[in-house]
């Protein structure tokens, strides 16, 4: 029975990527996303097509439950999940506090914070018994800095890091590798970047910026991710960043005069 | 007139303290609590005895409405708020994520992170109206890292702070100064470590730690708050810490040897 | 017999004016500076004129005894010293790494770094002995990140920063308070930015975006060291930020589209 | 030809370890190093005995010259550098800010930050004609918290941050990958630890905390310094940390209570 790397938020970009390349390194890949069952199958056979194994589920994970009763039906009719790549996000665009409903709010928590405390709380009793396990949490620049117009976005990755940490200290020492990856850029996928965009100007976007690696690939993220998933327990990675060799990162504003500050 | 400044959290510690403090200087304070009609009514009857303005309600901060008509309320009644002070804890002791209810992970939150979101929707347009107005906002340890046992705790300051930096992105060019003010270290404030405690133990670490200025000191504080308010719109703080001279900072672990790594 | 307040670094913009508040509230004020006689002679008269008590030397702090020397004339001559304000910048605009000689990036760490551990090892032992006193270091937004061109001067910075919170560690249990205090943004001050712009481009700033408090007043800061200074030791901050309302925070990039990383 | 890994500060940890594993991948691996010629022939052969190919060179990184004259060596007669390991420690011990020699301070630095600045301007014009090449940076704890008896080891690793960052902003857009790499606890090295501990102290702890995966084991460290010198540049880490799964990470410190701040 091949060990279960389970996809939460698998859409055509990090997620589905990711989990296609657990399953050509030998895990089973299952994928759940909210929506899109065609892309959905399409992910799954093309692991299946690569000679992988794959299960696909729809699945709404704000929903109570949801995410629990996957984990039990995994872990009963599937295998034992090995890797929880947990990668829903939460950014709804910019938007003005006024523009900013208490209900967008509120839901990017549940994506956010409270669905990553939620899958934790379900296999990490599992993932102690079994002495491993990893938990890779896509996160973005957003839980290390706060910006305009990210008030439910930058809030709910704040929490997500903190809690990527409590959770780190209570269970990497019972053998579960916790990691929280700071993606700080734009990624090359077409289910959030491309629906961020519309066709054309993510058409427009891949043929320039993309074509000098100025996009994060998806295929070369999962490197990272199946790296990180692989490290020895006496030298566990907690927390990285990710970004294209163009970007600038997230601490380097490119304000001139700025540290004119003290004086001789 | 008097400005009003408004304590969302008004214990016997930092959020009546501060607002004693404001009532001193020439604010009217609003002092909201949960619970204990009692202790609330001192606080308010104590500043007026020292010739200060100041109205005390109990409210629930967690429940829909309730901040907002508060600020309703205030704004008719009593007068424009120019400082508002977000000091809602949400610290429910050392707990493991098994003994961290769904429950309580949400009211976390709740307490941490929306109960901010809330009141700033609901206070920026007055003080953008007005051009100028503070926010000052409690925070702990747990907003800059997460330690075990503090799932919920940690989430919701850690949403809290990537808030104030939402908050700050949107609002300080509009003239609202907010500031996140980490109190690192116990605080010697009856309603919360008091109450932890209990009152043997609380009674004997402030004849011990406390008698040697070794708890943070509630009217010391204020100090500090209220000098975040005055501050020139040309100075403004965002991010400060505060704690005992006798604590170790939180980034200071005492670990010997950790940082031999690397050779000749 | 006043208070000594020592500074280091007192030119026309943060250096002298916080010298001069401290003279203002009861302090005797030494102002050391490499040159400009004329300038410095000028700082002590006003602050003499003023009703205060000041000193001024020229010294070059990067000499080797210079500031040791310094330190024993002062203590014997003039009196105890309570509190330093080291600001010595390091600042040399942005030049690339090419552009940056060897004895550049020295000299960014002798003033930026060495001189800082320099005149700690020298008052430290004094002010121990006294139980009390006060190290407040001006910093700049390089000393959290480090920007293109900045190498010598973030390399300085975060040296200085690190060695705050060493210095910190050691001696605030001693009663030493350390602050390292971020200044991120542009200061309206003559001998730095005055001289970096050149005087016609130095004024037409000020009457723009001076004008609207869009850079940091001297002496507004000052009341922000002097509140530093004057912390109760239950309650010390050791790091603290200012910038002006309108000025863009370090944190924040104005990058779009930049958090756009994980998907549902 | 093949490419050139040159590791500055090759001992029997983390340098030379890391230089086998880029041999057994195909590179040159040149080993420099201060002192212990026997140790250094060692890994050299080891290297050698395993089908890899390797040089040595004893070499005082801290004289003026001796890293440039290294470079211009290994380009003419070994062949172009691909990869730099900058491992050079600045680590002295615990001591006290009085007993830490001016002397000693400098050492850090010069060890620290000023060789990482040297090599940087030395190997990056070559790296940028060939439009690429990557630089990692071995870093410790000490980089971004300093600790007490830490003065002169923070002081440096604090700058070494830094400088990453600005080479990083200056040098990534032109193909250059800087990785600033955090060993976050005890390395498995008789170099270094086993030096610092003595011999009878450092088999106890192999035999202890190592048997369990309590010291970072070198060949593990390894294969993620291969992972990122390998990372396609549209997804480059710049910062990553590293540390045993039962080692408490940096940022979390034990205390009880610490962030019982604020209240309801």
């Amino acid at each position: 029975m091949k060990p279960v790397c389970l996809v939460i938020g698998a859409g055509a970009g990090i997620g589905g990527t990711v989990g296609a390349k657990f399953a050509a390194e030998g895990y089973h890949a299952v994928l759940c996303r909210r929506s899109d069952e065609e892309g959905l199958d399409r992910l799954v056979s093309n692991i299946r097509d690569a000679g992988g194994e794959a299960s696909g589920f729809l699945m709404d994970a704000t929903e109570d439950g949801s995410i629990e009763e996957r984990v039990d039906q995994v872990e009963a009719e599937i295998g034992p999940i090995d890797t929880v790549i947990y990668n829903l996000g939460a950014q709804i665009g910019n938007r003005t506090l006024d523009d900013t409903p208490h209900r967008a709010f509120e839901l990017g928590w549940r994506l956010g914070t409270y669905g990553l405390f939620r899958i934790a709380k379900k296999v990490c009793p599992l993932m102690v018994e079994r002495g491993k396990g990893n938990i890779l949490v896509t996160s973005a620049t957003a839980a290390v800095r706060g910006n305009a117009g990210q008030h439910s976005h930058a809030a709910a990755m704040g929490g997500r890091r903190m809690l990527c940490q409590t959770l780190n200290a209570e269970y990497a020492p019972q053998g579960i590798h916790i990691a929280h990856i700071i993606v700080d850029g734009s990624v090359d996928a077409p289910d959030t970047l491309g629906k961020l965009l519309g066709p054309e100007l993510f058409k427009k976007l891949r043929e320039t910026q993309g074509a000098k690696d100025g996009l994060l690939q998806p295929e070369k993220i999962a490197e990272t991710y199946f790296h990180l998933a692989q490290q020895h327990r006496s030298v566990w990675t907690h927390e990285i960043d990710l970004r294209c060799y163009t970007d600038i990162p997230w601490w380097n504003s490119s304000d001139i005069g700025r540290s004119v500050a003290s004086e001789v």
